[in-house]
């Protein structure tokens, strides 16, 4: 059996996300790429063999970058992972060794943004309900589908006001709704109320937005008491990651109608999702999927493209993380 | 068996919307009100005895005071509708016989430009179809649903710029879409490029969003030369009359993917919803619930109110009907 030549300098692609394929012309073309799902021969096998010719890596949520990876791979210079988030990538290892991490920037803002205003509005007047009902052949039995609440007037906290918070914030200001958040710190330039504490925020606000990043201090940043302040009316949309919320106490919640409605685009363990929220109406669900758009896969990998060439050709890269 | 009795003068109550008991009663208090649910004889029967009693009618879509309905009441003054649209009154026989038209004025506005908005970011982030695909548990055997497109620079095209249609239009600029619109004439006070055509309209945008009422004009204007002029990537929301589509091309064109996608409150023959749609995925299908929230149910009685007691009273009415 012949066996396949691999080039170095190689970016080992680990994450399985789609490319077009013009976008995968250009890269074979520009770089050598190595397709995870491509290998012909176990990965343990292969980088035994070539792991000194691994320069880069794709990574992405399903595809972390741990210690053991990186121990794989001692001529690693660049970590390029394809979301905004960071929390699948051991970046203290990283940091020590002296290898650059990139991430997807705020390529994905606008739409992210998008999709929690779209969850919220979903929540509040039950669409994907009604698309049940409609679907199910209900209506011309029964005169509507449940009522649902309107969005003027409501107070929202947004958790985490960095560029995808600021957009849901002026989207949502659009509405009529009335803007506050909780953020590490105050922002200067932000014209809306902030609380230092997730449970005032909480106790002020109708409807909870979380677009923060998961990290040791956000992890279950919303837990019961936070749920509690909130009150049986009161909603969440998390687009940020699911280990943002105590899922467990937010699934018994719903159930026991503690609490009115939840949008969800991320969970605790995907793509498990807790078998109480299925039989939910009052929650849409959605597969991790805030960020994918056709136009947000062309500008990353655009991005990748641009970051690649810079790490290749020494020059500085697009969108690095700032690791300290 | 003892005969009920009705006293002058009396509204009728001919549509079978949900009154919250707080609101009957002050309908009680206030006015001598007959629901026509809680008639204990056959409307006619009823009519022949009592039709001089009746002053008043509050009707909706699903309720029609039509020429027939109208010869029965001899004495009636005033027709109260809980809808913006008129489709459903003989407006012509109102005129003649001098009978007062009140609608529910701009108390739905809001709430059908957030719906509209809602279904926009649904049909084209595929959030229903990401909410199926969740809860019919096929997430952890396949990596997402559906690939979306972002909303920003997308060019959507307003068919009625009157209160519903500039709200849409404030929400969407709002998310970076570019507006222009189509209207009887053109608005002194809009700031968006005006079509005189909706052909035209439609060739120059990615999105047709529908705020028009229902008349004679506007009855089939989204037809096919129309759908053609959109084009396969084309979008239609629906929020104003499910006859302002010819459905059947509708139908036909999304089954045959020549159009990308719509988000439909309104059906031509509701309930009836086209079985062709309920099973599409590029679909979001809605119960003719954009006007339904607990917000606007409180608005809807409390007009409804201030006008019986105007009318009642000799007042000028508060949401009168302009039938010329």
């Amino acid at each position: 059996m012949e066996r396949k030549k691999y080039e170095s300098p190689l970016t080992l692609i680990l994450h399985k996300f789609l490319f077009k394929p013009s976008f995968d012309e250009q890269f074979i073309k520009k770089f050598k790429i190595l397709n995870i799902t491509d290998l012909s021969i176990p990965l343990n096998e292969f980088l035994t063999t070539h792991c000194q010719s691994i320069k880069a890596v794709i990574c992405g949520g399903g595809a972390p970058v741990s210690i053991e990876t990186l121990r794989c791979l001692p001529s690693l210079g660049c970590v390029l992972t394809v979301s905004t988030g960071l929390n699948h990538i051991d970046l203290a290892e990283c940091k020590r060794r002296g290898i650059a991490v990139c991430n997807a920037g705020t390529i994905y803002s606008e739409d992210v943004a998008d999709f929690a205003v779209g969850l919220l509005i979903d929540v509040l007047r039950r669409i994907s309900s009604a698309d049940r009902f409609v679907r199910a052949g209900i209506w011309p039995a029964q005169c509507k589908s449940p009522l649902g609440s309107n969005l003027g007037g409501k107070r929202v906290g947004i958790v985490g006001l960095g560029s995808i918070g600021f957009k849901v914030a002026k989207r949502l200001e659009a509405f009529g709704c009335i803007i506050s958040y909780n953020s590490r710190n105050k922002k200067s330039t932000a014209p809306f109320p902030y609380y230092s504490n997730v449970v005032n925020l909480a106790s002020n606000n109708d409807i909870l937005v979380l677009c923060c990043e998961l990290n040791k201090e956000t992890f279950h940043i919303i837990n019961k008491e936070v749920m509690v302040a909130l009150g049986k009316k009161g909603i969440i949309i998390n687009v940020g990651r699911g280990a943002l919320i105590d899922e467990k106490e937010l699934v018994q919640r719903l159930v026991q109608a503690k609490i009115r409605g939840a949008g969800l685009d991320v969970f605790e363990n995907e793509p498990y999702v807790p078998k109480e929220f299925l039989k939910l109406d009052n929650v849409v669900l959605s597969s991790h999927k805030a960020v994918i758009t056709r136009e947000s896969f062309s500008a990353l990998h655009e991005l990748l493209i641009a970051n690649l060439d810079a790490f290749f050709s020494g020059k500085p890269l697009v969108s690095l993380v700032k690791n300290d």
